[in-house]
Order: structure tokens, then C-alpha cells, then sequence
């Protein structure tokens, strides 16, 4: 059976709406995702509230999240490329800005870590 | 808790030995690991032969991956910066080639994918 490597970069950025494709899921469970952002922010009374962490590296643009702590104190912080964070479950984020040129390609790991 | 961003490039490459680091891993079980070569490659009578599934990006440099069919026969597949592959379970695979300069940056996903 042929082997054929996918290139993560050829997808078209909208500037309509962010895209989300699964590359793999497994058991446990886990998923890998490959999100492509060209100029989206989360909306500003917004929060990702997850139940499973997420592992996210950034590959491509720059990105800024803010993070919010329990205490009502929150936390920005920038990514380049080849820069990944964890974001541990329901630690409240969102996305402040993306950039469109170029657009940002994320891979995103989301399960629970042990 | 502060966020902290990890650059995954800031990794020192070693002429003598692959670098492997597991990044976040969990139930499934499933392992996010990074992988650094310079110049290294397989042995030439080795073969991979894995248990789980492997989803494999290359972050930079250029390599060659050689899959070896039941019937005997092979397969090169270059791999470029940006491009992914999985590798099914027991797909014999070696790494024929890794480039020194630039290094390679690979993020590996170890998995049994459903």
C-alpha cells in the first residue's frame, strides 16, 4: 500500500471562518488537529472551557492567547512559529488575535494527559 | 499559573545520536514525542516494526523514509518541512536519510488510531 505524505500547508485560509480538520483520533480518547486561522479572534466575552487538555504548536503566523486565571487575573502570551504550550483542561483561554499573512497553522493534540 | 511557551527548535542537535524527548503523552495509550537527527539514519538491516500507529510531521530539514511492502518490495518517501505521514502498525520502515543542515525537527505521534 503506498505511503503518500500529506502537505499541512496546502489548505486555503478563509477569511470567513477558521478550519478544523482531524488528522488522527485514537482511543483514550485523543485527537490531532490541524486548525488554520487567517485574521479570527474569539469572540470578546468568549472562553474555551475544555474538559481534556490540549497540546498546540504553532507552525506557521502568529497568534496571541489570553488566559484567564480563577482569581479573574489574566495572562497573554504571543506564539511564533515552531513555539507550542500546553493548556491544561479547563484552564479558561481564548484566541486574541491570529494573523492572515501569513495565516496560522496550528496542530492541536487535545486529551488527557497523565 | 503562568503559561510558558516551549520553543521546540531550541534543542541542540547531536552528529552522534537521534534526541528523542516525549512531550505530553496519556491513556490509550498515546505519546507526543519530538525527534531531532543530524545526519543520522536507520542501520541498514533495521527495521522499524511498531505495535501502534505513528503520525509523523516534519518541522524542518529534509529526510527519507524507506517502507518495505510483505511482498518484499520498497518505497522511498522524501519528506519536506510542513509534510505528515502516518505510518500504520507493522509497516516495517527504516529512515534511509536525515539531513544535518538544516537538522531535523520532527513531532512523532505514537497511537493506535481508530
Amino acid at each position: 500500500m503506498a505511503i503518500r505524505p500529506v502537505d499541512l500547508f496546502t489548505v486555503v485560509p478563509s477569511p470567513e471562518e477558521e478550519r478544523f480538520d482531524t488528522l488522527l483520533s485514537g482511543k483514550g480518547p485523543w485527537r490531532l488537529e490541524r486548525i488554520v486561522s487567517a485574521g479570527q479572534s474569539s469572540p470578546r466575552s468568549f472562553w474555551y472551557d475544555q474538559d481534556e487538555d490540549e497540546w498546540v504548536t504553532l507552525l506557521s503566523g502568529r497568534a496571541t492567547l489570553l488566559f484567564a486565571d480563577d482569581d479573574g487575573s489574566t495572562e497573554s502570551v504571543d506564539l511564533l512559529p515552531g513555539q507550542a504550550l500546553l493548556i491544561p483542561a479547563h484552564r479558561r483561554h481564548r484566541v486574541t488575535s491570529t494573523s492572515a499573512e501569513p495565516p496560522c497553522l496550528w496542530l492541536a493534540l487535545h486529551g488527557k494527559s497523565t
